[in-house]
């Protein structure tokens, strides 16, 4: 599988697995660990996580699993998140970022893991009352014990992300944003643009918009419905899932699409969408059927 | 006539006239020759093409009207662009700033202006799904091969300029964006100011808001016919026209209005707005009634 | 009282008087001259004006009281903004940024303050109109005749600020926006984040959003009350003022609040929040009040 260079020695695989719904799937420690190799068989080594996904629980599940193996931690890259405070853990839900909290939310990570190191630490969300010298102090630490190897946000628009950076030594390698035919926010927004002009591959979560195009009554699901089915056609895909990763796989952005299944044949289905060449034709297509309208 | 600088060898006339919609006056050659010999007269000297301008006919056209006499090759600048796709041509409406398409469509461009270089290319639209370093590797080698001498773009916000401009070797020297007193979006927005910000005079389309504040209905329209009207009496213009054209003209951006008419007298009324000296109440009134409040 | 460094020479009190009412206080120049040294006795050094407060007499009645006691003059920064032309004074409202009116207005304000130097000049609202060079120019020739010691700006978004200050050969040492628990566009649209970028301490306008938050029947109002009432149960503050300033002046933007009150015990409030420390908890059960739902 393709490899995406973040760094001078990191790279992620093009396809990421990602584990904020890993507490449903229900898996034995074991059957977590086939997942694991049934990924990394098919070349997808990055996993995705954050401290707060399954209340709390999915790190430490990931990692009960791992430790049944653990010679698969060289050759996995572990991203995970911090800055969210949520109940169960906390009384209500607010944005931590200050030194103490990111400090201590990688040590329970890294205990979670049963692992030393974090490849990649995400700034969960932009927060509002983010002291950006605390961030910079917290991860210049971070790294310097080698507890955390690159450092990342998600869901940052360009201010957001100029005023962290203009604070940090070192770039920040990735920006974890939400991009799917069905919502185009971010591509309309300017952020996938920062993302081009930083150099930073974006990672996608939601590339399938939560089966909200499946589902979902209002137009831009119902014609979406439609032209997928046909460009389906078109292509020779299996499933309209395919389609939907293939649109983001060939934007030139480098989008590093979240598979967040623990269906085997779900994640099979994004290793297919790699193969699949949509036209620049068949990419509007599927823009335009999402606006409703043909660009300008 | 005024000249503006867009490069150290490069400049344009204050005025441009604007061909989108040449096919439509019905001009013989010799017509058209006549037409641009007029503007050539009065000092008018930057011509504004696009390759889809008529069902892509009006480059040709433009182009055997010079072929007439070759020897106004020289004495004019032809900015022309590329990007969209749409029918009858294509299929169906849709970018491409590929590299491959940017460089067949000056060659067509070339061909249809019987010249063998263009002064400034423009990509006509932010396109969602361009790869930026296809753009700069087309830009390069077309300026390599003097095939094209400057390059700017058209409708782009401050994402989207930052982010192609970071691929390009060189600076990019306009961006063509519509201004009028009836439609304020990119003073508003911020574009206006990343102009002046990179030193970029910017082209501007649709200076007389398409006739909009003639003919609309809205509550815009009237309060500015009204404004429009009385302005024009205290300056005494002969037209409500210059005194949009002079709205523009008096702004510090050194806005470039393309004049889109074949009829001699409607130039004329732009070429008269340049001795219109608006007073800054007067520009406040014409922009506060279009806003229908005064500034905060 | 805790001082914010602007510039090497140049720091603010942390609260800042605010003159815009002080025309409707009535107060004699001997009672204006008490509020001056009340302020000072509580370390408030900071005077925050604008040619057009009071229909243009806020300025010099403070320069009545000052001229009671001149000695004051070294004991205080006073802050001023021009920009803005408005009835009385002028026929209609619009904005003036040329040379000749920022300096004839700075010309003005020295002879209404009966001093030979303001410490800051603010430009009170981004001109659409404004030629960038002609603000330098007029900033340049300022600073160079001693009159005006550094500039900075109001109201301003990023693609303002970034324009202008490409145009100026020092930095803009502030911003002066509006900012409350009441009130978040700057909060929300980047500004207060390009403030942090920047390393520009924000003056903030209307931290207690006008009393909107005591009288206004709108859901936010009515949300901000309850929250605000037990926040400030929680941390035993006399009054809702206090959480509101509080509010302000825990964020790490270094937010210079601007109190805008004749009444020493209103201006007392504001001294007292700088004792309150708000944890995070409640900072964001205030912005979710606000906002009427928690964060994503």
């Amino acid at each position: 599988m393709e490899r995406i260079r973040l760094a001078d020695d990191l790279t992620f695989s093009r396809l990421i697995h990602g584990c904020c719904r890993l507490a449903d799937w229900g898996y034995s420690r074991e059957q977590l660990l086939g997942l694991i190799e049934f990924c990394l068989e098919r070349g997808i080594t990055t996993f995705d996580h954050a401290d707060i996904y399954g209340d709390y629980t999915c790190e430490s599940r990931f990692g009960e699993a791992l430790a049944l193996k653990p010679s698969l931690r060289g050759q996995i890259e572990i991203v995970t998140k911090c800055g969210i405070k949520r109940p169960p853990k906390y009384g209500m839900k607010l944005y931590d970022t200050s030194k103490t909290h990111i400090i201590a939310s990688v040590e329970q990570s890294l205990a979670n893991f049963r692992t030393d190191y974090i490849d990649v630490l995400l700034i969960h969300r932009p927060d509002p009352f983010m002291n950006p010298e605390e961030v910079a102090e917290a991860f210049c630490q971070l790294k310097q014990d080698g507890k955390v190897r690159y450092f990342g946000v998600s869901n940052f628009k360009r201010s957001q992300w100029e005023m962290l950076q203009s604070y940090l030594p070192f770039p920040l390698v990735t920006n974890q944003i939400e991009v799917s035919a069905y919502r185009l926010e971010n591509l309309e927004d300017g952020t996938v643009d920062l993302c081009l002009e930083k150099r930073v591959p974006p990672m996608v979560w939601s590339p399938l918009a939560g089966g909200a195009i499946f589902s979902a009554d209002d137009d831009r699901a119902v014609r979406l419905r439609g032209t997928f089915e046909q460009v389906r056609g078109e292509v020779g895909a299996e499933t309209i899932d395919e389609v939907l990763y293939a649109w983001l796989l060939v934007h030139p952005a480098r989008m590093m699409p979240i598979v967040g299944s623990g269906k085997q044949e779900r994640i099979e289905r994004a290793v297919r969408a790699l193969s699949l060449s949509l036209s620049r034709e068949q990419w509007f297509a599927i823009l335009q059927s999402s606006m409703g309208h043909d660009v300008p």
